[in-house]
């Protein structure tokens, strides 16, 4: 007689709020059992990694436009079906084609040593005989445009900006202009040359390539990447005071412009077809190494994690569409070719993910989807939360394939992984499959085949993220 | 009353027992304070740090009969006379002169796939247009030895054996052999060449060089060192049981004979000038690296160490001379040299110790002395405890250069570092001065010049340490 008046208000409430919580519930009991038996099967499945070793094997290094692009190409046309997707195809794309050479260095005063450089994508070629000439030393391109008038005419700008190692890839997002305008802005001011401490926070031997903008009005002049060993061998010169001059020749070139593809597979839907959840990863890779993390992770964390929905007992309502594009690191061209190809069905994809930042540890969910979807995307990503996993907000972004699907208004998940392990190697030779650690390549499987299920499950609509822009 | 009695006997027992450790103590109480306090001042020393520097930017690489090791015997004469060393001099060597020239090579079957191989130190070429080759794996030489005849006859021998990583360096002992007489006992089978998983304990794509035997006798065939991960890639081809085929191509030749030197210098003893405490290090290094570590962090410490002593207010009774050796890594001359011209004086060689394991945690002392002596040595050992650093044993057995006074009789003490870093970057191009630590290098020159101190003040006579093996 005295607690139960007292109790009674609480079960009351209790029971309503869980009642609340069932209403708020967008995923049916199914889906989420589902989802929590692929989540599961992810992390004893070798699918994933054999395709990763095959494709590093067998295929290796394949920059757009070089044969092995080509055998890229064949190669994930015949996994896609031996797998079991459906309308396995290529979608044909024209990629850019530029040709490495060699690039060799050497510091030639005040103390001769030699440098192991490699070109930035799209470097111009030295006269072939090389060129020699005073280094000029800057931090970065705001230093660059500091330099009175001459300072750098007839020499090498040498950018010794060192990129911070963090975990979320802030350090490249910063570090990375200088890559990518800092032979442009050199070449204006009458340089001729440019070398860079490399765009990566690793200590070892092997220097970071990359893409660099160039530009038809301004001439292209060399540039190479140094790695961190020999930035710091070069400013180790420079602290004497002395004239630092280097010795350089290079022989990249572009050659003529070739046939690549979108390589495409789908999960077909069970019950809506024509909703296409999209994952995307690229096919192509850099040339120094065999593209393991960047983006061969990618390629068969999706392509294993659509697998593993496809095999579920419960079929996905929506299309799984798998998207494998072609050069991603050097032109873009088939992410635009893409969204060319499908424009009249861009309004029909329901969810974008991409995978391009290496098989290391997830670390968060992110969304990018209407703020009243927020809850839809919280429980997508509390399937994760066993892991340790947690949501870390709205600001999904994709990667640089399925981000444009963004800015069109397509909804996001972005999967983050621990990006300083992944920009240690990034873009260099020892981008290699040794590097891949199995268990966390099934995380990464597991994550993205348990989201992108649950996205082709939700009985709901997801709308559009955010006001399209213009496609570009 | 009742306690005095049964106290009496402890205390004289006590003060027995004090007096007969006093009576053991093989140091007086100033050596051994002065020597504390050479400890302590290594902590707050830079000139090793500098020197390492200096030598790793200014020298650089400095293999035996390049340019650089002429730099190299330069820069030593300048940097001891200019730290106060005594009797500085240049004692010439005739160095062999190996040129490594250029080495590619590919997989070309089944699935084409660069590969970033170095040649291996006495490498012979191969014609100029190259050779193409199907591969033979095998694991060591004992597996290469059982055979059939003309299994490997016109064909590729790749030697699969991985070193462990070992923290006292026993992996390398054990699988150094392979890259020895790898190619000799390949040749001697009628192999056209080989390639061998290198001799290093890392994932980077840098493979690792180092000497190779060759034989008057046998043919010199090409021998080439891969990286971990490109002999895992090679291994995952060989894994289709498709034949794998190899195309290389390497210009290696030998140079003429060139000359070098051994630089020494010494910080005179104060009472017994004519006993020596050598302390070595070698000064040439392979060519691809700056050889920070091997051995630049061995002359930095005994150099530092050096002067450290000389710098202390109590002089030592004995000469202790630094013996900077000429091609250690290729040939033994300046060991062999040094021995030879200081033929007579060796009986007066009263401890040798030498530092070519990198700069790495010092983890224990080891002594070469005749088992009377294990008290001194031990009481030498105990001015490091306070690191950490256990004394080990009596199996002390130098390195390459001063191990061949140990046979001919000189007591020893070895300096045990971590070796499981240092065969990761040893003999690599990733050997540069980025990867000293100055904290770690000025523990090993605190322990060097503790001990070596010590030992030009040890008021006995540390004997012989063994029956002397007749001088190679």
């Amino acid at each position: 007689m005295r607690s139960l008046p007292r109790c009674v208000p609480t079960i009351v409430l209790g029971l309503l709020l869980f009642r609340a919580a069932r209403a708020a519930e967008p995923f049916p009991q199914a889906a989420l059992d589902q989802a929590r038996v692929i989540r599961e099967r992810a992390l004893s499945d070798d699918v994933g990694y054999d395709l990763l070793r095959s494709l590093t094997t067998e295929v290796g290094p394949r920059s757009a436009g070089s044969p092995g692009d080509a055998r890229a190409v064949a190669w994930a046309l015949a996994h896609l079906r031996a797998l079991g997707f459906k309308n396995v195809r290529a979608e044909s794309v024209t990629v850019s084609h530029w040709i490495r050479g060699e690039a060799q260095a050497e510091i030639t005063a005040p103390w001769p040593q030699p440098l192991l450089p490699v070109a930035l994508g799209g470097s111009g070629a030295t006269p072939p005989p090389g060129i020699e000439a005073d280094v000029v030393p800057v931090t970065t391109l705001a230093e660059l445009a500091t330099l009175p008038a001459g300072a750098v005419k007839g020499r090498i700008v040498f950018f010794t900006q060192r990129m911070q190692r963090t975990h979320d890839g802030a350090g490249y997002g910063t570090a990375v202009a200088v890559r990518g305008t800092g032979a442009l802005e050199s070449s204006k001011l009458g340089a001729v040359a440019v070398v860079i401490r490399s765009i990566g926070t690793d200590s070892n031997r092997l220097a970071h390539t990359g893409a660099m903008r160039i530009a038809d009005t301004v001439r292209t002049i060399p540039a190479l990447a140094l790695s961190n060993p020999d930035a710091d061998l070069l400013e180790n010169e420079l602290a004497s005071g002395q004239p630092v001059r280097i010795r350089m020749r290079n022989t990249s070139m572009w050659g003529d412009s070739a046939r690549s593809a979108n390589v495409v597979g789908e999960i077909p839907g069970a019950t809506k077809a024509s909703e296409i959840v999209l994952l995307g990863a690229h096919l192509d890779s850099w040339d120094l190494g065999t593209g393991a993390h960047d983006d061969g992770a990618g390629v068969a964390t999706i392509t294993a994690a659509a697998r593993l929905i496809g095999a579920a007992r419960v079929a996905p309502a929506r299309t799984v569409r798998v998207v494998l594009y072609a050069n991603e690191e050097h032109g873009g061209q088939g992410s635009r070719g893409y969204i060319k190809r499908h424009g009249e069905e861009i309004a029909r994809h329901v969810m974008g993910m991409e995978s391009d930042l290496g098989a290391f540890p997830v670390l968060g969910v992110a969304s990018r989807v209407p703020p009243d979807r927020l809850p839809v995307a919280r429980a997508m990503a509390a399937l994760l939360a066993p892991w340790g996993v947690p949501y870390v907000g709205n600001e999904a972004g994709g990667g640089s394939d399925v981000g444009p699907l963004g800015e069109l208004g397509v909804p996001l998940i972005d999967v983050h992984t621990d990006a300083a392990p992944y920009f240690d190697l990034h873009h260099t030779a020892n981008d290699t499959f040794d590097k891949i650690d199995p268990a966390l390549l099934r995380q990464n499987i597991g994550a993205f085949a348990t989201l992108a299920y649950l996205a082709a499950q939700y009985p709901g609509d997801f709308g559009r993220a955010m006001k399209p822009k213009p496609a570009r």
